[in-house]
């Protein structure tokens, strides 16, 4: 059952990509079925600090079949602001990129054939992001009084500067997410839900940059091997020989 | 990073089910996210014959990890029509029930905790069927002469009795997705997009079944533990308590 595994490691963004709207983890597994194994480590409300905590546990060294990759999704906690309701989930700029180099340091050392790819934090629509919690607190207290923003697109910005710099002394790829979806005019309702969180659109843009990536890396799909024969390949005669390697 | 792992095995209709529109695998996966790792064994166009080959490769025994839940999904290419063009794929009925005995038999010695749910194979609409043939063969050949049907929706039931029998013999769940499919009078274009593979409900209604007996045997979401604190009970004066287990 030893298959080439790709782990995608990250926060909600990561949590959420099986979701049934065309999530992008979910159209990875299809799109490398029988040939890669997408496993899902994806930590709600997580930052790179406490992911920092969990890398032996999550990656230990020297495992039977270490990761061929890990995609790398943290910073949208992070850069939650230290001054408001989000607080516990924020880390200071210069420890998250720090922390990025730590998570990448030990990924690559879990085998020479470990590929790891860097994804900056989407950016943040405050009144996207405002209308949802307006919309939470409605529908949980019958109260819609405003809250100053957890966040904000230009602390995203700067999360966003860091892992492009932290991808870049690691020389790893990076989908720059942040740049990527402010390039269409209407990025707030296309690509978030709720101001943070990815529709459908928005994980296709994941899903398509990643494939992009992964294409000029060695890991395009049409490159990898089958784990069995096909169907119409199996020969009639001598169907057992699909289990001999 | 042992957690516990369901393996989807089966035919094409497993291996498409991370298809982007609602597959019942990337369901799954979505609702046991940080519990549970779903992992695909879907294999396009193979029979309970050649499953048997692969049982060993796939499933070892003694494997460190083994899985808490197999998914067993053949018997629409089993049920291919033995005088017609996928007769490669042709498995007799008596064989296929006795492979489906042996492939539970022997995941149920994985571990003593290692559950087993068979699904037997989906209603044919011949007609529906018929009309994506033409369809390729006008889009592959400009031509669109008739063929005698590969598969008929008799030889399916047959197959789905037999399924239900093996599963009564060796005392494990089953969805009879033959039968549940057709109570709805629109069965052939609401749930089947070519007369065989399933469309968004179809995969809906194998995702609910499912959910329904893994409430059943002890397997809900609910009551299977979290790989990590939720974020909002991580203590921020002792974070790295998370990774202690």
């Amino acid at each position: 059952m030893a298959k080439a595994k790709f782990v995608l490691f990250g926060d909600s963004i990561t949590q959420q990509s099986f979701l049934p709207a065309g999530g992008w983890g979910a159209a990875l597994a299809d799109r490398y079925a029988r040939k890669a194994d997408i496993i899902l480590r994806g930590l709600s409300g997580y930052n790179s600090r406490w992911a920092l905590f969990l890398l032996d546990r999550i990656f230990p060294t020297a495992a039977l079949n270490p990761p061929v990759l890990v995609t790398v999704f943290f910073g949208a906690n992070d850069a939650a602001l230290p001054d408001r309701k989000s607080k516990a989930q924020h880390v200071p700029l210069s420890e998250y990129k720090e922390n990025l180099q730590r998570i990448v340091s030990h990924l690559k050392g879990l085998s020479p054939s470990t590929r790891v790819v860097l994804i900056t934090p989407p950016p943040i629509d405050v009144r996207g992001r405002q209308a949802y919690a307006r919309y939470l607190r409605r529908a949980t207290y019958g109260d819609s009084a405003e809250e100053l923003p957890e966040r904000t697109n230009e602390a995203a910005g700067e999360y966003a500067q860091a892992c492009k710099a932290a991808a870049k002394e690691a020389e790893v790829p990076i989908i720059d997410l942040y740049s990527i979806f402010q390039q269409n005019p209407n990025w707030q309702e296309l690509y978030l839900c709720d101001g943070l969180h990815l529709t459908a659109e928005g994980n296709t843009v994941v899903f398509e940059e990643l494939v992009k990536i992964l294409n000029s890396i060695g890991l395009a799909e049409e490159n990898l091997p089958l784990d069995f024969p096909l169907y119409s390949d199996v020969d009639p005669l001598d169907p057992e020989k699909i289990c001999r390697p």
